[in-house]
């Protein structure tokens, strides 16, 4: 989720690095909890450990970009990355997660309790922070967001081994776990910059999109490997079954004997050695993975589209350049 | 937590019998996921299971009693039994709970993830249920709560076991488990109706004090010994190393002897037969059972004492009923 881009994003960071420092600091002010110490010691292990505060700068680039001069994209940014936190917490306990971002993983550290709890705690946090700046609207907005990304996660959950998963399901669980909170962070952005509707349009579909690709890539590359770039190891997600776009293809185009395999490894989780290598070939023969790196290059194209409404300058081309990389992993 | 009054509560259900079926019929429709159908699955279980609306009651209760005539408070009724649910989800989770309300819980029937992600997506919903009225004041006070409730839950995480707990130390977490979502639900109702400062923090210190005389009354019950009404064995607490009043008390009046049994029991768990009844035998000596009691009843008046500034009708006497039951149980 966090390997993205070091060149469009340090040069975001480079742009946006006095409204970084301030989320960063209004992110500890509000992490402080006057009864339990535990709060601050989890939630520092996990803001501080190096996350690049991706939909933080998401957010500030598209309120800018519509305009806006503050201050409240400081206080969205920090709810943003409140919420973002949260999620991690709890996705470490859900998927008993032992690393994250290069340390071990706070359920790890400490316990599964305290990561429920201080996640809960910063969800709460998430949403008084985003009280003071007034906008209903944005509340909405992010409301919204994290039903969503609870639901997908759900979603994911129920639907992994299940063979029958389809591409719209595919899409609702990538939109929960990754491009929720990317379109949250730069619809909501252009909301508080009073954007014309056109813009807050755009911005949603950016962000979007961005996720979209984003996440697509990175169910690519885990068929790709290059444990380098992606800290995994190539087929993690067929050891866990997870139905990713390669597979919802194949599975799509497989013969009765394909889909023999599939039942046997992905459905009943039956797996043996050189199960890996089948699925590859099976991959192999149907195009799925050139043909998954083609759909998350239109969505790439998509995001960079939807920027086309604002007239050319840096924090445009820099926003477009990000959409580029996230593909040009998997080019 | 919700062995309450068959009494005036049932005479509260009666009173606000349209208000509540509005808020189930809301809550309802409110539960149901477009995508993931474990969500209502999973919030069926435990929102149909028999739980008493206490929750929406108060704020039911509470808005109509500063005259309050609709139509959000239904609204605000259901966002705070959401929060409650997400609650109950995450702390059977925390606690490894098998049972709930006399039937297994979520997390064994389904999952810890499902538990897990279903709380947050309740929560996530309670806040767009409540982003509807439009009053950003309630949803700082909700918000506020909800980051209470998870403190509160740190707090006891981790001053369990520890001797060292003070009474404010278990105020604060009484507050977290139970008050807070009590004096939420009243003062948000109070805020909702527009009432006067005056009303507004005379409700406030009601669910405040009906929650703490509840939760404290809860707590001396399980050293009392009446499973028939509270469906705990005598000592739960104690063998899980609870630091409540009780205990709180005798530690600060023990002798070094009396010290080192509590070290051994609570502090290490080094727990032995007739352990129990040693600890029973020093609130004896100490008169700390009596003074929990005390304490209780003194929250008890306080909660009924803050009604007075309402003029007396229905709901007052319900209200003020209510929280003389909660403590009727211990008297």
């Amino acid at each position: 989720m966090d390997q993205i881009a070091t060149r469009p994003h340090d040069a975001l960071a480079a742009a946006l690095k006095p409204e970084l420092d301030a989320v960063n600091t209004l992110i500890h002010d509000k992490m402080i909890s006057r009864h339990a110490p535990r709060i601050p010691e989890v939630t520092a292990h996990l803001i501080d450990a190096g996350g690049k505060r991706l939909r933080p700068m998401l957010n500030l680039a598209a309120a800018k970009l519509c305009g806006y001069e503050g201050p409240y994209h400081i206080h969205l940014a920090a709810t943003v990355e409140f919420i973002h936190t949260a999620t991690l917490l709890h996705d470490d306990v859900v998927d008993e997660s032992k690393q994250r971002r290069g340390r071990p993983t706070a359920n790890l550290l400490w316990d599964n309790q305290s990561s429920v709890l201080v996640g809960d705690y910063l969800f709460a946090r998430a949403f008084e922070v985003m009280i003071e700046p007034g906008s209903l609207r944005v509340l909405q907005i992010l409301a919204s967001a994290s039903a969503t990304i609870a639901e997908g996660e759900v979603l994911q959950l129920t639907a992994a081994q299940d063979l029958k998963t389809t591409e719209e399901t595919y899409l609702t669980v990538v939109r929960g776990k990754t491009a929720a909170l990317f379109s949250a962070a730069t619809e909501a952005g252009a909301v508080l910059a009073n954007a014309p509707d056109e813009q807050i349009k755009a911005l949603y579909t950016y962000g979007d999109a961005l996720g979209i690709a984003f996440q697509m890539a990175d169910d690519l590359l885990d068929y790709m490997g290059d444990a380098g770039q992606t800290g995994k190891n190539v087929g993690d997600d067929f050891r866990e079954r997870k139905l990713t776009l390669p597979v919802i293809r194949a599975i799509a185009a497989a013969d009765a004997e394909e889909h023999a395999f599939w039942q046997r490894t992905i459905g009943r989780g039956k797996q043996e050695e050189g199960d890996l290598e089948t699925a590859l070939a099976l991959f192999a023969k149907h195009g799925t993975l050139d043909s998954t790196r083609a759909t998350a290059l239109e969505w790439s194209a998509k995001a960079r589209e939807a920027l086309t409404v604002f007239p050319e300058g840096e924090l445009r081309t820099l926003l477009s350049d990000l959409a580029a990389y996230v593909v040009s992993r998997i080019n």
